[in-house]
Order: C-alpha cells, then structure tokens, then sequence
C-alpha cells in the first residue's frame, strides 16, 4: 500500500465542475462525484429536489499524491471562489500507487 | 489546515433526523446526508427501494471539532438509540477554521 | 472507541457484487454501497445514466479489523479482478467493538 491524500468537497452540484477543472489542472489523475441528500451548514438547511434545485449539494472526492494534494490547497482562493461547504483532507493509502 | 474530527454515521433514514438532531445540539456547526444503495449488517442485506422502503439507510457525515465529537459519542445511549448500523470516527483537517 | 480498518473501493455497479462476495468470504461483517454520479480516472469520464450505464459506478465502504482488512489487500488479484477504479484503506475508531 502507498500513502496518498484524500480530499473531500462538498459544493453546489452547480459549481462542481469548477471543482473538478481545478483537481485536473493541478494534476489530479480523478475524482469521483457522491450525491448529497441534505445538508445543514452556514447557509441553513438544504435538501436535494426543493424547488429551484440549483442548491442540490454534491461530494467531490479525489484521491491523490501528497504533492497534488498542497497544489490544490494553496489554491486557495480559486477553490474557495467554488463557495465549497465543506473542504477536508485526510490520509489515506492505495493499492496501486502508479494510478494516483 | 486545521485539524478535526469526522463522523460518520450510517442509520435507517427514517431515524436519521433522531441523529442530525443530537447532532445539533451537541454544537455541531453543520452535517451531510449521502444516500446508500444497499447494505450488509447485524441484520442481513437490506436494499434501497426494497418494499417498505422505511428500512432504506443513510450516511450521516458531520465534520466539527475533538470537543463537540467527543459529546456526541459520550451521549452514545442516545446515540444507538437511533439504531445506526455503524458509527466512525476519524480525522481529518479542514480548509477554514471558522466553519466547523 | 476501538481502532478498525476503513476499505473504500470504487467500482463498476455490475462488478459490486464481486467485491461484496470477497469482503464476505474475508471475514467482513458487514459493508454499504454508496452511489456515485460521475467521474474521471484512468478511462475518462463517465457518468450515472449514461446511455448503456452498465458503466454506472458505485462506492464499496467496508469497516473492519486490521487482520480482515489485511486479508482483503492480500488477495490482490482477486479483488483488482473486479477492476476497481479506486481502493483505499484509512484508519478509523468505531463505538462498539462487537460489531466489526
């Protein structure tokens, strides 16, 4: 097993793709994209389907190299500008370390 | 990046607002629920849309700090009163300070 | 809180099934099956409903012991057989010991 990252953002389903086009331009090899069913954060209570659904939440995550990883981060304000929720990053490891 | 504490919490939908409430209340500043396709536990497979859906499961995720995680799992009779096939917790760091 | 082994395995939906039977014949007691929507990796882009969505992905989530979560990585090829487009191992803590 190799050491990697795993960063997850929670971000309007709107605005994930800004998300994703950051992942890939700093380097990341992909991501995934979970669905969100609600959520409670600094914006009150959202739930998938409320009428005018450009609110419906996602889960973007992408597991990458440490490197990529502080890329991303020190992105900072780019990825911020995405409005995420929620950014975390956590440790993880990987079976195959050439795909990530 | 700031370190915090993620939990997550797999329970029966219908009792997923009995978690999201504790939650709340023991100074969570915000939480995820992400849908689940289909599970294997104490009480065998279960699946989404089975008949009788009552029995569909969610995955609660809340990221906030040591001091509010270590409430939440200290009120853990109210906690497994909610019945929830599983409860993690791990760490992680998170972007902005001020949000969680 | 007692120290466990969080597998996570993205994988096609019609191959699931396959890494469920592995986690089973391991020794797992038990794993979720999360939805994905979209993602990028090693054969592009794909996602959820795509005409032919025999190419849908879902997410495995398995907690277990050490010694299990050992077992599941050493049968490599076994489980790369279902050719996952991610595998990642993390540590966790979980409330009730008896249960994983």
């Amino acid at each position: 097993m190799h050491a990697r990252k795993k960063i997850e953002i929670i971000v309007e389903a709107v605005r994930a793709e800004a998300v994703t086009l950051l992942l890939d331009r700093m380097g990341a090899t992909g991501w995934t994209i979970l669905p969100v069913l609600a959520g409670r954060g600094h914006q009150g209570i959202r739930r998938a389907g409320d009428p005018g659904g450009v609110d419906d939440n996602v889960l973007v995550l992408c597991i990458t190299s440490a490197e990529v990883a502080s890329r991303v981060l020190a992105a900072e304000g780019e990825l911020l500008g995405a409005r995420p929720a929620i950014v975390t990053l956590s440790d993880c490891q990987v079976l195959r370390a050439d795909h990530f």
